[in-house]
């Protein structure tokens, strides 16, 4: 998000102010009940997102730099760390959702408390206490993002089909253009966060990678493309697929991107503001790697690696796009503008997530956070329709396992030269 | 429970309120999450139990014999019937949790709004329509019971073990008495269902059955008794246990009955009045047919036939004992009283769950019901501490797997003579 | 099997000799790989059974009853102990195919030396050492009868569909007459083992039980009248099925007997001599109680208990009908001839296997055999094609779980009058 | 293996024979049963593997380029193709156990049918026939490691532990000298398969790659290391496991590479000759890319990037080191030289196995090999005792999942400089 501010604000109490008010209107339009099934192991109730974002701000800010600071309730963090083994045992990530009390006004309460106290001790923070603060509000946008399809999983469920939100009003666009192809000849590029701002560990070191010669598409893949894909067959056909792939494909019976159904002929998808017809000229989204890089195998060509994504990203406004400003029923919008690389969907990479030359694990428990997911996923890079704008960064890798795709993702072509 | 109404009151009206409104208090101080979440596949959330009852009427009764009745909610009947085959396509089971809309309110006023209609038919209806509200009251009273042990286990999941009610006061009283054995010669006895009341399909036809000679226990086994099968290695002896059930214990790494815990040395359980000490004087429940099997061969004695069992406890005042007279912390409790064989505890037999001699279905989608699930499970007989007062008979058949124990299930010995 | 023996022979040793003799002819033909491999978990491979009911006498007659006997090998134990679990630590079941060693002709070689061991010691047996030498002469027929279900098992995994054996000559016969209905008034009738010569545990205390008014019918069910359930959507309709029942049909996308498959329209069966077109006037087999029970609902009938088949079956020759003689490609074959209740099938009963009235294990590792396998499995009665003849009783009880349809197991049905 | 051939001798058959023969070899040990048997998803029987690769060479040389060639079993390419999903529908792999028949003899005539075919073809063949019989042999010499493995992972599930092969004697030797750091400035290096002779299809294009400062230990970890990370708690603590890691540690309970047991507090291990010491001195070996990487933690280094070690590995003798001769009870051996990258242990690296810049897959049903495989493993490089003399190369890639262990796979450490 763009975050404004008077001109005599901390900047970091406007960040940490707003990012926890974009979260607490993510979660207004929700019930108690909303907010506390889930609805998969993948998934988290809404309620344990509002809360283990503030339990990270009451742990690392002010249980460890607030002297004489009391916790809210001494039983909330068994309930709300996620995966920091260095904090002590923890409840088991399948059975979030039994937790139906504390209740969603009492979490609620739990955030206006973390926020009143840190925002009172925000002025004489330490500068390490206040890196954690933002550190913080930047894990907070990454949950806001897991809050918004998490519980797009959740509604997909019920039989209703409700829409969280009414549906934005449909702005009439040009279908894309055809697929441009950047090219660029081999050369070394300089990867990775290296300058003054806020990155994840995993972002750096900023080091040299060459890359090969290639040609990235100028846009994603549309809707309209994706359905040729699944008339010619691409669903049935073998060939186009890794091998764990089509063995998902025929375990899972796929036929069709999540949340997609086909009724009455048409295709429809269900989203934040109910199910409506897939619109042709929107990026393709909620597609697995297997199905992006089965598309990419039928359409003759092959996803880009990470490196090519980034060394092409880079000038690009992170910023822009379609990117998540507010609360509403985001999702990937049409556009006719020419290349764009941030916003809409996460864009699948050909490349395993594993760490850059020179990668070390920060020391102690916040720095448990990136390096042990390092096996098995790839990286997504771009931010999507539900990345809270401002998050994104060119150097900004996002990963999940293969056959994931309850996120916002999608599907850029390359193609070697 | 029992129902009393005024003179001039048409009896199938006060039935009908009185076990409308147990069902309303037992859920009034569930949230709406609470109501919504599923523990297990076993188990339906409150809100499934509070909307199906009332799908029963408002389908058997006011669709089917009330001219003009408008559906609430059509979307309703595919949300909340359950087993009914013949009433078409079903929400799947497991999935019930999914279900977070409608809310807790809207499900409320659902059950309103199918009572005003029910109140208003019943001087009109014809018998065989009063006949079907008597059932869906009888009906109503088994998810009665289902609706607090499902919202036990569903409490049992938190980790902050919430009490769903305050504990009930405790009234000191003597240990139980050394069992009885009450002795019979090989007899002929008359089983079953005969009478004028209501009786489900699977207690009858009433009909004629020989037992052996044999003595059966005059109290069900007590927590004490179950602790020194438990200091016995009880749990760790396979010569005890039938094959299944070793498979079991060893599976599920069973130690002790569910919700028991040992804290600091001593043994707690959990119950709706949230974790508390273990009564030794009150009877053992929450144990599995595999688990009370084990206890009689270890004690030298084996489980009734349902057939010993209710020719014994014919004459027995089925209203009798610790049942369920309104919404609380209902438990097993202790008693000095001489031989009981209602309440407290569904009494686990050693009779599989089979059609008795000229059992035939009901024809048509209300008699669905019971046939259909006699193969793999267990009889049980006598109500539980949370089965409505008034809704216990002596041939009443109840029936689970033997694996399963989260309802107010023990144990009553018997012998061969 | 009919044992004959010269006048002047020890009884016991010409039962022990015909038996192992039995055994060893219904391995000859298999290979090495054939006698090793296990197809599923509820089977075991060839060898296993040779080596075990071997582990058998060794153990329990040579070992504890032969001074100074030395066991074949000390390892042989672990590898071919069964379920006898106070017998020590042994093998997990599932894992029985992987036991390449020892070879099929070093099990061969263990069989040959118990066999001389235990015709050696017979003369100086004593009796109770004698009669553990006549329970494992029945013990090895149950294990015969699995061999041979086994086998078929394991050769229906094949691609190339081998024949164990070759067919055997077909006897024209015509059709069988419509089923007779045998009427039996209430009765008391006698149940159970009461005689001087051998059963099982489980077939006694001999005892009175009450029988309703019945019909049961003279003859099983054909192939030919189960392709009209089939035709009639027998599968696929719910209503005739028990609710666990239809859960198989449709998880294991059910739609015949095992062993069946429509080829070119025809409906064949995989066989011990192959895939060969079903006979539609022999006997329908490798049905599930689940199916036995879902086709006796189509019919209009039901299953008869335990107690009306005995009843019924008290005056035939348990050792009539087509029982297994010598080795070969046994199957149920059409008989022109009246009521016969033994051979062919065993015969799904409507009763759960549990204890009959005063019933108690018998002490020791040899009593382990029965009691514990008394929870979800279904009595079936009546012995069949793999049964080697003279095995059957009127009283014996086989027993499986509802879904298992590996034996030789078929329907008879039977009304209430 | 080191192929020597007359002078006169056509190269290709000098290859086709020596393979053929060793495949021969390496099964000679074994009964019908050891190479039916199936003993995980992951492995083959040795029939299946000794028919397939007699497939392979009927297939693609026989059938497609000898004039009238007939099938030796037009059932076999059913029961014997193995992934290739262009040449029609196949076996289950997980039921390839099943096969009694065709019996080890069968199938040993059939690979004799197809030698003879072979090798009468081979004068006239086709420049891309012979090009097949070529791929052929490298084909069949995969599958001779994996029988080789596939064997060992058999006999190890049997209670008894057999040997497949007496124990090769013993020499001592000294203790490995410690690790020595071999530097690299960053530099541009060729990567991959670029010259004449063969390799697989994943080995290209050669290409250009950049690889960061960095150090690549001189030799692999011994078990007398990985004693000590075992000591140290290294499977105990998460701190040390990527994520999937530990998870996987903990589902399986994982104590120690695969074959070892500590029996009387001495660590051995399960090999070809049966259980034995665990040598200090020796390559571990058995351990998963989890594994390999929890300990690179441990030992402050990390896991090399396969353009690291193919780097390094260039210059070094691919057919040099301990790698397989003749059939025998392979194992890593101690070794007192200096730096070796080929033969005792395949070395797992921290490179995902993906598809180098270029890549494409060939055509046709022989291409379908490899690129599907390139989701969700890591490249392995090096070679092992298992791995045929004269199969490696610098740029060969392995690949296996993160969490199998049953090949001869060990660690090199490297790390940043």
């Amino acid at each position: 998000m763009h975050v404004r501010h008077a001109a005599d604000e901390d900047p970091t109490a406007g960040f940490y102010k707003a990012t926890r008010a974009l979260t607490d209107a993510l979660a207004a339009p929700l019930s108690d009940a909303d907010a506390t099934v889930q609805s998969m192991d993948d998934a988290s109730p809404a309620k344990w997102h509002l809360a283990h974002t503030s339990w990270f701000f009451e742990t690392f800010v002010l249980r460890d730099h607030v002297p004489g600071y009391r916790l809210h309730d001494r039983r909330f963090p068994f309930l709300f760390n996620s995966y920091y083994e260095a904090e002590g045992r923890r409840h088991a990530r399948s059975r979030r959702g039994m937790v139906t009390r504390p209740t969603l006004d009492e979490v609620r309460a739990y955030r206006a408390a973390v926020n009143d106290a840190v925002v009172a001790a925000l002025p004489t923070l330490s500068p390490a206490a206040r890196t954690l603060v933002e550190l913080g509000c930047h894990h907070e946008q990454q949950h806001q993002e897991l809050l918004v399809t998490d519980i797009l999983h959740l509604f997909a469920e019920n039989p209703l089909e409700p829409a969280l939100w009414a549906a934005a009003p449909k702005v009439p666009v040009a279908m894309p253009a055809a697929i441009e192809w950047l090219e660029r000849e081999e050369a070394i590029v300089e990867i990775g966060h290296g300058g003054a701002g806020f990155a994840f560990d995993c972002e750096g070191p900023r080091h040299r990678a060459l890359v090969a010669p290639h040609a990235i598409a100028s846009r994603t893949v549309t809707n309209g493309e994706w359905q040729q894909f699944i008339a010619d067959g691409g669903y049935r056909e073998p060939r186009w697929w890794l091998s764990d792939g089509w063995a998902w494909v025929q375990r899972e019976a796929i036929t069709a991107p999540l949340y997609w159904e086909e009724r009455d002929g048409v295709w429809t998808r269900f989203g934040l503001d109910g199910r409506r017809a897939v619109d042709p000229a929107a990026p393709v989204t909620h597609v697995s790697f297997f199905e992006a890089d089965a598309y990419a195998s039928w359409a003759g060509a092959r996803l880009p690696t990470e490196f090519e994504w980034e060394a092409a990203a880079t000038g690009h406004d992170p910023a822009g796009g379609n990117q998540m400003d507010e609360a509403g029923p985001v999702e990937p919008r049409p556009s006719a503008e020419g290349p764009a690389f941030f916003g809409d969907v996460w864009e699948w990479t050909g490349s395993a997530y594993r760490p850059y030359p020179g990668f070390a694990p920060v020391d102690g428990a916040v720095g448990e956070y990136n390096g042990k997911f390092m096996s098995g996923q790839f990286v997504l890079r771009g931010g999507s329709c539900a990345t809270p704008r401002g998050h994104a960064r060119a150097c900004y890798r996002n990963f999940f396992y293969p056959h994931q795709r309850w996120q916002f993702t999608g599907v850029r072509l390359a193609k070697d030269l």
